[in-house]
């Protein structure tokens, strides 16, 4: 018998034998920088709740535009994806839906839920949008959510259907939350993301720069009244983002270009290694384009998953909690030598057991 | 013509020659081990949802009868707050009331609001609970809200009506939030805090260690489930607080008590120094027993607030913003100097408008 399992039994699993292509984020540390901001720090007082003027600023100066006001800082963009569909649900008068696609990242079916919305699906095919499905969706939201390089497709959206979608959804003053916590974690040529009076941005230095832990991230829009009304929200949830780790976002704002483009000649190498031994195993894959997801379909996920687990020390995420059944995440924050060794145990179990591929 | 004004316009409003009886955060830096904590410090990772392991047993030890699960760290009592009344929404079925004192801590309306319970008030007499009103309104009610010491009256709630609250929540099956942040910022002889299976005690370390901007605090109760349930809305709205605030929380949660004492000392003087001039004046005044408020009756109190800041760089909040009409908030985080120079500056308003008295 397979007991019922979750991500969180999951998080912060990790010595012994074990390899982890679970939980989603960076094991390369974050720039040295970050560190270098402690060095004789000495706040302690509560700052603005929309967040530090000198991170705003910097933000702003990398993001051509915008201004320093159209930023919110959040603890982390899980607080300003809280924050902001909180916001929107008083704005739309406390009713209606939101559009998410699916494959979606697992928390968005649950904030969806917190913040009084309904949700509604369109399936992704073949890792893409399908522009007839969603255009009709649409039109019963009044909220939806991209996310390209997807949590967890690996996929990117064509340049050309957000383009499309942009259109759409300003026609129809839909509200769009483009999460785009992957966009400095591109492998594929082109990537766009998206922009417009009806966009909301989310980011975050968590995955950028290795700071999950630290709770950082930050919406960004032009709707300056949305954004006075998150801010007067956030000043009775949680008040400003702790002023330290903002500290250490702006260091490492500011730290050399170098460490992202460092960190992405690993992640390639990375994404190379764990795709070429998927594919050889006879699973079928499209190449990842984005972020450090894989989502092969596997057969009786949730028995390969718990069983892995259980008999062979490794962790990976079941599909079906990203809406995506009979299909199986690996993230794969991990050095080429834990790839491959990770491999080599799904590849002894598949042959061992051919009934999931 | 006076404009509407909210408290969001003075945070954070210093210098010149401003004198602020306005925010309430402590002016005393953190314990120095809160900064020692920083120097080598490395981490990076996320950590466990309900916090880092070490800070709750840090304080479970520090709370006989606790043990380290009985804790969710959160950022600020703010969220803890937040995320409690979102929690219990759902607990109750999503209906409900929350019965709050009145005058309240004024981000506690709108975040039952956001929560989407009712609210139920019951008006303090003489800066006390009325006990026969609470029981006759808490019949209504699925959760009710305490605050003593209190802000804004910096009053405290005698032993013997919490005791009463205590029994008679826990027959009635209502919970009970303790917002007991003040409780180590104690002038007056006894002050009893709530416990018991339906009591849920929120804390931070904003007042007691002056660490307001690194928003760290914490929930704490014994029913696991209750637990169980915010933390695992919390992995979806903001993940583990911010690992290095949390670190600095348990370096000053660690250092040695003469921190507290010490800082109390110069409370007293403070508290002493304001209702001693404020009394003079001829404002009536009971002394202030808890954190560092007091609520004086002022007549036409918009316009004094007003007048005050505008002609005479004076900043103190409206009663009206804590629900209570006719009365100004002053807190006053500052030396006695500066609190004897911002008592000159009203005194000589007053002699020269007596009308507000």
């Amino acid at each position: 018998m397979i007991p019922d399992f979750s991500p969180s039994m999951f998080i912060g699993v990790m010595g012994g034998n074990i390899i982890s292509f679970g939980s989603g984020q960076p094991d390369l540390p974050p720039p040295k920088e970050a560190f270098d901001a402690l060095s004789g720090y000495r706040g302690f007082k509560y700052d603005l709740v929309q967040g530090s003027i000198r991170l705003r600023e910097a933000l702003s100066k990398k993001n051509k535009g915008f201004a320093p006001e159209d930023f919110v800082i959040g603890n982390g963009a899980s607080e300003s994806m809280d924050l902001l569909l909180r916001t929107l649900f008083y704005r739309c008068g406390r009713k209606g839906n939101v559009l998410l696609t699916r494959p979606y990242y697992y928390s968005y079916p649950h904030v969806v839920k917190f913040s009084g919305f309904g949700t509604v699906y369109t399936d992704l095919v073949g890792g893409r949008i399908d522009f007839e499905d969603f255009e009709e969706k649409v039109r019963k939201c009044k909220v939806a959510v991209i996310n390209s390089p997807s949590n967890p497709t690996g996929m990117i959206e064509p340049r050309k259907t957000l383009k499309k979608i942009e259109k759409l959804t300003r026609d129809l003053g839909v509200y769009v939350i483009s999460d785009d916590v992957y966009d400095e974690m591109v492998y594929a040529e082109d990537a766009y993301f998206m922009k417009g009076p009806n966009i909301i941005t989310l980011n975050s230095f968590s995955k950028t720069y290795s700071m999950c832990g630290f709770r950082v991230g930050y919406s960004q829009t032009i709707d300056s009244e949305l954004n006075k009304s998150m801010v007067e929200m956030k000043s009775h949830t949680s008040m400003n983002t702790s002023i330290i780790a903002q500290e250490m976002a702006l260091a490492a704002l500011n730290s050399p270009r170098k460490y992202i483009t460092d960190c992405m000649k690993v992640w390639r190498g990375r994404r190379d290694a764990i795709y070429r031994r998927l594919t050889d195993m006879g699973l079928e894959l499209k190449v990842p384009e984005g972020a450090f997801y894989v989502l092969p379909a596997i057969k009786h996920a949730k028995e390969f998953v718990w069983n892995m687990y259980e008999k062979h020390d490794l962790i990976t995420y079941l599909g079906d909690w990203f809406g995506a059944p009979d299909h199986v995440r690996f993230s794969y924050p991990l050095d080429v030598e834990k790839i491959e060794e990770g491999m080599d145990r799904v590849e002894k179990f598949l042959k061992e057991n051919p009934k999931y591929l």
